[in-house]
């Protein structure tokens, strides 16, 4: 069974047409990532690095863990946007939802939990965190090219302080692990004097296209996933497209691309990705920083909106269902989410029976609870298309490593075949620098001071 | 000092002008909201609900909680929608992030902890509820007016089991608390039947506009939370409104709604809700819900939608920057938003000092993370503005009961004044049925078997 499935049945016939006046230049762009002579092209070093670098770095996390000599039971990950939104993509999708509570049976492999920090600057939080930390054996993995953004390096510096404090400079250096540039940078210099174990980020591609790179894999090894699997998914998707580019009008990558640029053209202004399952939440995450930070720009690009079904039919039904016709919709199903080769397999909950009925629920006494959750994915799909949203659909079977590997393959590329269509450079992020040069001025870092003086008089 | 105050200097002077001339408009609407002549005014019982039946109804509340003859440390809430969104938005923001594992310290009066059922179709999260349940004393709070919707209707089947065989009937009753139309339905009837206590969920007002009902503050009291202070939070707002409108022209209510429809006429199609702490997410879902099914009707509505600061300008701050120029953007500052009469006071934390200045941040060594954190919104507003997106602020001083029941008033009202400046009823959502038809269709539920055929041949 093919790992991902792609279905425009529900798109409406006239995009249908515009999209596939698209596709010889969505193969165009595809053949230009594969010979890596596209835009930006010093950035798609993701597309070959499973097959060329993927297993052998995974041997060598491996080898790290079984030579790694401390307990641990939490693994926490410095990092902010590609830094850790992919390996938290896998961890949470295939963790129990109180997994700090109900202890090892909750979690896979190792055991151990995951926790996140150095994507915000909320004080509370990193009290609340420390509160977490003094309840385990945590070790560290910070994630970052330079070491110098912001988030990472406040909550680093704190983290550390309190690594050190708590296990003594010896076992702190121990329990740090640095995923980072390995020839430049201030982590590197860091991980180099105080002896922190290494790993590389890989420099020929981006935070966003760094999931299958130790950027993900790393914590999510340490965490008790299997990243074999997940590379074998993604490398199942990267081979598919490896054949002649000719053969792939009707492959998922292409259809996905030249539909969303269609809906595009057509006016669309946003796509919502819809979900259902709670766990999947942070996968959509990661896919809104994937497509918002690769085509929002010149002025364009849909704007990537995650909505989780059935809860937010109740809060955003309304909009979608009447709102403006400027929508395009992709719903993501999987058949069977309850991540059955995890911890909770034979634990299938059914409709009990009541002898009164009361509520109405009757005729659903004895089905499972997910056949009702894909049947209103299914019954959503035909009122949304019937209201006049473009509707496309990603299926996967089942929820696990390596459908999620498959599918960050499938993003990934998708995404840059999109964005080429669109006339952007898919690796870029020219905007990102502003408001972080205001916040240097407002903080009053050294050479920001002038800035700082002219915002202070504005605000 | 104001809860509340609005700030539109980064709002562009002439998208100020347009709304200007829109005040004596939405000072009509108030007018007619205040005295319930508006479009859907038999929905408006929200805007007196605190003074004429708010205190004594929380009075009732505390009454039956000193009654209550069960020892429970779980408050597990049921229902979808309105029925969850408010009162969970208070929860949250005020809870401690690992409150399942930190135990009383992360909780306040009661120390119980909230849990959640009935917002979705996860089989996966049933399950993983249980186990939270088999670890826990729980007690049952379903929400439902009718007791029919199918999402809490197939939770509470399941839970209602799960507390009988785990309790018995006589105490799993003792367990459950109803809160539903009072006089008809199903839940009231079951709830007769089996001698769950009952609260009232009002009959004039819709579920988006009744988290400072029973619906919200039941599940509050419950866990601990002062429900006296949200409602005098909320009633300060609804006071101020109360005296002449002539004299509201500046007042937030006011100026958020014509900005808002300011926007939306200059054609701007989305607003997003900037917010700078991970635990008000809900707080800002529950927004989603209020502004969304409100305005998102007749073609019409900006897109709600939030966006977590400054986690999110590492993933969708380059679209922002440089997308589209479509949006609206307001920021939801709180000064302090530690919680501080809470758990964490004295546990401030400052950016440690380095020896080795690797990282660059030796510039803020001992100043306090909270203090970046409101930088960091300040720096992104002009950054953001000064890219074209016209900016509002909605500024609080301490996050706590208080504040979060002011802003329920807040947002409540200035909706709805919103949605009727842009001629729609505020209280309606005759665009949420569809999907339901489909879903009892493919479902096969008595009365909808054709429309399953016909659905069936098309899938």
């Amino acid at each position: 069974m093919e790992l991902i499935r792609f279905d425009r049945r529900f798109f409406p016939f006239e995009l249908q047409r515009v999209a596939d006046e698209m596709v010889p230049r969505a193969k165009e762009a595809l053949q230009s990532i594969k010979e890596k002579t596209c835009q930006g092209m010093e950035w798609t070093g993701w597309f070959d690095f499973p097959r060329q670098r993927g297993f052998s770095m995974a041997r060598d996390i491996r080898d790290f863990q079984s030579r790694l000599d401390v307990h641990y039971d939490l693994v926490l990950v410095i990092g902010v946007g590609g830094s850790y939104l992919g390996s938290r993509a896998v961890a949470e999708a295939l963790t129990h939802e109180y997994a700090p509570l109900v202890g090892r049976q909750g979690r896979r492999g190792s055991g151990a939990l995951v926790a996140y920090a150095g994507h915000h600057l909320s004080e509370a939080s990193i009290v609340e965190l420390i509160d977490l930390l003094e309840r385990h054996q945590p070790v560290v993995n910070v994630i970052s090219k330079s070491g110098t953004t912001t988030e990472p390096s406040v909550a680093f510096r704190i983290i550390r302080s309190y690594m050190e404090q708590r296990f003594g400079k010896r076992e702190a250096s121990r329990r740090i692990i640095a995923t980072t540039d390995p020839h430049k940078g201030a982590l590197g210099s860091l991980a180099a004097e105080h002896g922190y174990h290494t790993f590389i980020v890989p420099p020929d591609m981006g935070g966003r296209y760094s999931v299958l790179s130790a950027v993900g894999l790393v914590p999510l090894a340490l965490a008790g996933f299997s990243i074999e699997d997940v590379l074998e998914g993604a490398e199942g998707v990267f081979a598919d497209l490896r054949r002649d580019t000719a053969t792939l009008t009707a492959h998922p990558v292409t259809q996905y691309a030249v539909c969303r640029q269609a809906a595009q053209e057509a006016g669309k202004r946003m796509e919502i990705m819809a979900f259902q399952e709670p766990k999947l939440g942070y996968l959509v995450h990661w896919w809104r920083h994937l497509f918002g930070e690769s085509e929002g720009k010149d002025g364009r690009g849909l704007y990537p909106s995650g909505m989780q079904f059935t809860t937010d039919l109740h809060s955003l039904g309304q909009y979608i269902q009447q709102g403006p016709r400027d929508l395009l919709e992709t719903f993501l199903v999987f058949e069977e989410s309850r991540a059955t080769d995890s911890f909770n397999v034979e634990r299938r909950v059914r409709i009990p029976h009541m002898t009164d009925n009361a509520d109405e629920l009757g005729y659903l006494e004895g089905r499972f609870v997910e056949e009702l959750n894909v049947a209103a994915m299914e019954a959503t799909k035909v009122a949304h298309c019937d209201g006049g949203v473009p509707c496309l659909e990603i299926r996967c079977h089942r929820l696990n490593e390596r459908s999620l590997g498959a599918l960050f393959a499938f993003f990934q590329t998708s995404c840059a075949v999109s964005a080429l269509l669109q006339g952007v450079n898919p690796f870029d992020q020219p905007g990102v620098e502003t408001y972080k040069e205001n916040f240097f001025g407002l903080l009053g870092k050294p050479g920001f001071e002038d800035l700082g003086a002219s915002l202070r008089k504005r605000l």
